[in-house]
């Protein structure tokens, strides 16, 4: 026995898995349900649940909380175990509490002279917002409310506690509306004349808790319990049940949190904060939730309940100002806030009671902060020696930093919310509405521009870099606006569908509100709000904080980060935030600007592969170029290279608008202008597909016409070769063929293009190292991934459209047409385009990898698509061992952070295991 | 020892694994890398290839086969396993083999006198075309060459026998082209001033050889060898290393043949049909191969070899005219024919050559057959007691059956092929173009009529309905004209890109053909050919001999077969066909009728729920009467009915039509009709999706629209009810909710539904059974079908979608731009559409099929994509435990035969396993 002792003790004595040993403990040691505040502490949040480790805690160093009891989680599991009946044994325990209580008050539960009221509150573990069922004020009936009015002196003030208990328990408990009970009060109100409840005497308080004992009767078929012992067990009963209401079981689905765990119910004698001039409730952070400034912020009411704070018919008063009404308390309260947040060593959020004179803690819980907040304060307690940069690390949530990188609007400017479109590209800028891209263009470098179009296509990219942002009445978030807009690191609201632009009015217009070129507005792309006027933007920093912050990250983490960059402004942008490479260019859109888009069409309006080739030789140049600047700003870092991948009609005009065109050329009788339409009508419609994500792209294009592809790698190549030769950069650039699915369409296009880089390697004389890869953007290549990997050299995930082929969701219609729906009616949890799908995308995702790098162990496996910098997603991709992940330049940040996190928490998962 | 042997011998004893065994015991025995024919058999293919062991059986039963050996595929291996030598006892063995070859004949090899000329031909255990080299007369040479003249008395035969040697060695073994020594030939004709081979000289032909020599020299740089060993050791070296040329490699990859089986050598005796009046050469059936006839078929030259009968130049003879001419040869052939085909009980494909009245036989195979001979051959020979009716099941290819169910062409008849198209639904049909539907639909009951349109939609149904067949100019394999002729069992030839219709000259045109309606075209649904003019047509008929071995398939096999049917007279057909209930009926066909689709369309542009329920009450009574229809045909047989699954925009004019009427109707101020076709643009626009595939469909629709779901299965349970009531047929539909990728999805739906037909069923006080189940063609459906199943009581698989999403094609625009250079390259073996993708698809319908029956135990699992009725993909169905397979009803006795072939080839497996 002895034995078995020890090992079960081993763990604890490590300080680690504390919590299942303490819980044991506690179980053997005593075999008790319920534990009074000063026998627990903070660890047991398992045992007590969050509250109530929180109430332990603070009695057990010495604070001054109001006693009280909690009764475990494991009674709340007894009790379903046994069929939902209470443990033999819980309410004698909960008697012998009670006496406890009544000793250390003075006062006796249901003694009508001076009565003890209790407050009962639920607390899970996990904080479970909804289903927190608190009844106050417990222990208050027909002759203990007497002892109450008799013991304060204030007869109004029991008969309020007493209606409100009766309210709280009859809603809680006995399952009524609230309705029933305001309906009640409303009429009182009627009859008296009145229209605030302070109005009210205390005889018609006392009235009405007849009323609502008559509701009680007559809803329920049963008298309002009297005795206070009845009401506890009630309660109590109430509270374990609270744990599987529909609603709690749906809300831990949702968040995955287990069924098995149960809640805790606190029972605390009550104070009272409105008993006066020298009473008072209040609320208040070890430090600004905003800023992170090192300093108690916070507020008070003096006679008020926290009820009223939190009701907003009074304002409170900033926590300094006790100073002058209360020096001494403020002083104790102070020192406890120095105090907790040493003991916790983290940023604590208090609530406290006042009750003549006497101060009281409510709870103690970590604070919630924004991120420039939470930067901050992690910073400075490494400062202060209150935590470990590791810890720091851990306490800063990485998506928390994305409001910093991107200019934001002052949260506590006005703002006329005019219409609402999809978050395309966060960040916000305000400036005067332009319709036409040339026009915006032309003025843009002098005025702060808006560009507004019904949707962008390549034609508008002048306008597009000109501005400032841009907002787009259709289009999904791959829409082109909204593409370009992310890579270029600027605001975009698209798909704003409640806003109609009038082109010839030069105005747009929704619902009755008309905006005209020339007028300011401001777009939100983090939220998708279209505001009028100008709103007041806040600028990011990457203050020295976050750069601290970062670096120590950096130290953690085990995955690379790198960049998505298309532009060698972007690769500047990307290497300034931290960027380890780039993990994607795009080479499309290098097509798409304004000297090179006419070649391009050529080359696609072309009938012959040598009239194809004539137009590429063009272009050639143009891509050498843009290689060379790329490779240039990044130096000796990767950069992966993706070959063309849009289908060609991208670069074409639109069907839809071809044919308008012609019908109108055509009933004009303008022969000449037909004609030549017409030839461009046909190729359009030649080209045209009816689900072209699934169409005639990426590598099948290759396959088609494989002259594109050739001069893609020529001038990577060359590129390559110049900047070696001319500039002594030595870079290793690698060449992604997209959207492969069979292992024999990368090995036919691979062996064309190893040709073609093995002839410039040649012809330069000059020792070039390459390597050629391949986007796992389609299920089937995660199903034969081992087949892929004895041709690819790396592997990069483009989850983009994986997680479209995978859900069978168009991205640009999903978003449109029904996410939203899904979303709200919580089919999907998340918008499985910004949180990677763990159980669909990602367990392909991770068979991929598995097989991939089964065949070639240095394969290198990374992510492209949007999820590479979003947190969750982060994590999911150093779970399964991918080697870097790569998103915009603006999410760097971000994704450093992520990876640092899941470092951070594989290490402590596995200090765990051992 | 005694005891090994006695393990090793047991599989043979049983007759089973004969083959390891006898060539184990062959190593054993001999040590030899040859083998004389006489001491092989049939079942050596591994040790001795196709070919060898055919000849080794023939003379092991003493028929009259040349006298030869096999050098064996061990040797071959051995060859490579040595880096390309011989094994060091090879040529001593053949020498040997030699020897006992002038002993038979009196013949020696070299010997100038009476030369022995063998023939050296390749032959791997599976045929491989392509790289079967032959040398014919080895042993020529200057001398041998006069010899051999003598011997026949005829110079010019020994002399073309000799060139002809030198031109297929300096090939096969030399590595020359052909054309360098046609040069000469036609160099030489010309100096003669001849046409044609035969005029050529004895002398002629011997200039040639010396052309022939000089050729070899300047080419090789070494002189043509004329010791004859010389010649054989070089031949049987060539033949070796052609097992490992590259055309070979990808053949054998391409068809999946393992690359370790190496290839054997035969050296035989030549013999000579070209010797003279009382010579000849022929081949032959042992049956009819067109028919099944039970019949010698064959053809035969006289004074002729081989390669006469197959050039052409002179035609050969019914094989009973050789009764006049050879009447004992001929009665000996027939005698040999018999006994060939009951020592082999099967069909024999024979070479056979007379040479100076003396009957030799070269080959014997199986006889390839036609898709109606193989069924009488297979059912007539279990009556002549020859083969099991397991055997004569697997006799027959499945996909053979498939041009029986289907009218065909004539094979004899002529045909001025204009133009192809995709093969889109098999059948021929013969008819009048009629380019308007309304047309069709007025004379198609009075004439035969083929539509043809640009493409069709859901308002030309009349016209598909009255017409034989269709043909159109655009859209794929899934476009609706394919779908729904398919679903008709109509021939189709659908995206036939050369034709260029003009509707309003009433004419098409192709290249510079011009076709008036009215005109007679026929099309090929099977080829998709497009004909000018009436072809004979062959109808189908399911014989007695079909119909008896589909009832032995049906004993044999233990999948299930259902049918794809939307109409009662699609299911009567299914059930004629042998049908076991419906798989899929597609509910979306119903709303394009004529009466129906105006009110659809009403319920689509409806703007409010109540206007959409108000449109789809009218419509619920179309509905019941359908599956009344439906059900009554079934019987008590499974009915599976999906629930609404295109999208909206489906059932609405073409965008780009509107465009352009909108267009013109603006352009000429015609205000009202203008207004009244904006608003209907305005819904499809609306409505429009970048990519409808993976857009608002399935039970996405469902989700928004719960009330069109609601209706149908309001419609389903109604028609159950009454029929139940009525007619006392108890049906238990199948509800299937389509396109389901999440688990909430089907949770959300199926709570809608479940609780509508739970009303029907309370209403009607009657106890009616259902179930629901859903379509798994999203690959997310299949990673979580262990949840999924938790919900759906069946899965479907409809491999048409998952094929798509899962290979990110979509089907109509892969098939129609990039399939055909995948299959012409190489990149695909098959078109995933047709044949069922194992590696990819398949391995994702293992695991949700492995998934879901973990959840659920007696989960239905089948199939009703089209592989459903295409051989490998019901084979692999049934490896992969699926219930059942479901295919149009003109593809059901396919499945049938394709499901015993799978089950039998399961049986024989798992008993060589033992």
């Amino acid at each position: 026995m002895a034995q078995v002792r020890h090992r079960m003790t081993k763990p604890a004595a490590r300080g680690r898995s504390a919590k299942p040993a303490g819980k044991n403990a506690v179980r053997k040691r005593s075999g008790r349900w319920t534990l009074l505040f000063e026998e627990g502490n903070a660890k047991m949040r398992d045992l007590l649940g969050g509250k109530g480790a929180g109430l332990a805690e603070m009695s057990r160093i010495g604070l001054p909380v109001p006693p009280g009891f909690t009764i475990t989680t494991e009674a709340c599991l007894e009790y379903y175990r046994q069929g939902r009946r209470f443990p033999p044994a819980l309410m004698d325990e909960v008697r012998k509490r009670i006496r406890v209580l009544e000793e250390r008050t003075g006062k006796r539960f249901g003694d009508p002279a001076n009565p003890l009221l209790v407050s009962v509150r639920s607390g899970a573990k996990f904080s479970m917002p909804g289903m927190m069922d608190t009844v106050l004020n417990l222990g208050l009936n027909s002759r203990t409310v007497e002892g109450l009015a008799k013991a304060t002196g204030d007869r109004r003030f029991a008969y309020d506690s007493y209606r409100r208990f009766m309210q709280m328990f009859g809603n809680v408990v006995l399952g009524l509306k609230h309705e029933h009970f305001e309906e009640m009060l409303a009429a009182l109100k009627g009859r008296r004349g009145v229209t605030l409840d302070t109005e009210l005497t205390a005889k018609d308080l006392e009235d009405l808790t007849e009323e609502y004992r008559k509701v009680v009767r007559s809803r329920t078929g049963k008298e309002f319990p009297d005795d206070p012992w009845q009401q506890l067990e009630m309660t109590i009963h109430a509270v374990f049940e609270s744990w599987n209401n529909p609603r709690a079981i749906t809300y831990r689905n949702f968040n995955k949190i287990p069924h098995d765990l149960g809640t805790a119910v606190n029972v605390q004698v009550m104070v009272f904060g409105n008993m006066g001039p020298t009473s008072g409730t209040g609320v208040a952070f070890t430090r600004n939730p905003a800023t992170g400034e090192r300093r108690v912020y916070g507020e008070y009411l003096l006679n008020a309940q926290g009820e009223d704070v939190v009701a907003g018919t009074r304002t409170p008063k900033p926590i300094e100002d006790l100073g002058r009404e209360m020096p001494a308390v403020l002083r104790q309260f102070m020192d406890i806030c120095a105090l907790l947040e040493k003991h916790y060593r983290d940023v604590q959020d208090v609530e406290f009671t006042i009750e003549n004179g006497k101060l009281y803690l409510l709870q103690t819980r970590s604070g919630k902060r924004t991120g420039p907040a939470a930067v901050k304060i992690a910073v400075d307690m490494v400062g202060e020696g209150l935590i470990s940069k590791e810890e720091a690390v851990l306490r800063v949530e990485p998506a928390s930093l994305e409001q910093l990188l991107h200019p934001r609007l002052d949260p506590q400017a006005r703002k006329h919310v005019i219409a609402k479109g999809l978050a395309a590209s966060p960040g916000a800028a305000s400036g005067i509405v332009v319709l036409d891209p040339d026009e915006a263009a032309k003025i843009g470098t002098e005025r702060k521009v808006i560009l507004v179009r019904p949707e962008t296509n390549p034609d508008d990219i002048h306008g597009l870099v000109a501005a400032k942002g841009v907002l787009t009445t259709r289009g999904g978030m791959t829409s082109h606006a909204a593409i370009v807009a992310r890579g270029m690191g600027k605001p975009a609201v698209v798909g704003a569908e409640s806003i109609s632009v009038d082109e010839k009015a030069r105005t747009f217009s929704v619902n009755s509100v008309v905006v005209r070129e020339g007028d300011v507005i401001t777009i939100d792309g983090s939220t998708g709000e279209v505001i009028k006027g100008e709103v007041p933007v806040i600028e990011p920093k990457l203050t020295g904080e976050i750069q601290d912050l970062l670096a120590w990250a950096d130290k953690f983490r085990t995955m690379g980060v790198r960049a998505n960059a298309d532009y060698p402004r972007d690769a500047r942008t990307a290497r300034e935030f931290g960027a380890e490479g780039i993990g994607l260019c795009r080479t499309e859109h290098m097509f798409m600007e304004e000297e090179r888009l006419p070649i391009m069409q050529q080359m696609i309006m072309a009938a012959t592969e040598p009239e194809r080739r004539k137009a590429l030789d063009r272009l050639l140049d143009f891509q050498k170029e843009d290689f060379k600047g790329l490779f240039r700003e990044m130096g000796s870092l990767p950069v992966i290279i993706r070959l063309l991948d849009p289908p060609l009609h991208e670069f074409l005009p639109r069907l839809e608008d071809l044919l308008v065109e012609v019908t109108e050329l055509r009933l004009r009788g303008e022969t000449e202008k037909l004609r030549e339409r017409e030839v461009v009508l046909r190729r359009v419609r030649a080209l045209h597909e009816f689900n072209p994500m699934l169409g005639l792209r990426g590598c099948r294009l290759g396959i088609l016409y494989p002259e594109i592809n050739e001069m893609q790698v020529r001038a990577i190549l060359l590129a390559a070769v110049e900047l070696k030769k001319q500039e002594r950069i030595d870079i290793v650039p690698e060449i992604m063929i997209p959207l492969i699915g069979l292992t024999n369409e990368l090995r036919v296009v691979h062996q064309q293009l190893e040709q073609v880089a093995q002839a410039v390697v040649k012809e330069a004389g000059i020792k070039v190292r390459y390597m050629f890869g391949t986007m796992i953007e389609i299920p089937r290549a995660c199903v034969v991934a081992d087949e892929i990997a004895e041709i690819a050299e790396f592997f990069s995930y483009g989850t983009n459209d994986l997680t479209q082929t995978i859900f069978g969701f168009s991205r640009d219609d999903a978003q449109g047409k029904f996410l939203h729906v899904y979303l709200e009616k919580g089919i999907l949890k998340e918008d499985p385009f910004q949180v990677l799908d763990r159980v669909g995308v990602g367990e392909l995702m991770k068979m991929g990898t598995q097989r991939g790098k089964k065949t070639r162990k240095d394969l290198e496996v990374g992510i492209c698509g949007e999820h590479g910098g979003e947190p969750s997603s982060v994590e999911y991709c150093h779970e399964i061992g991918l080697d870097y992940v790569s998103c915009s330049p603006y999410r760097v940040p971000v994704a450093r952070l992520a990876a640092a996190h899941a470092a951070l928490k594989e290490k402590t998962a596995v200090t765990k295991d051992v």
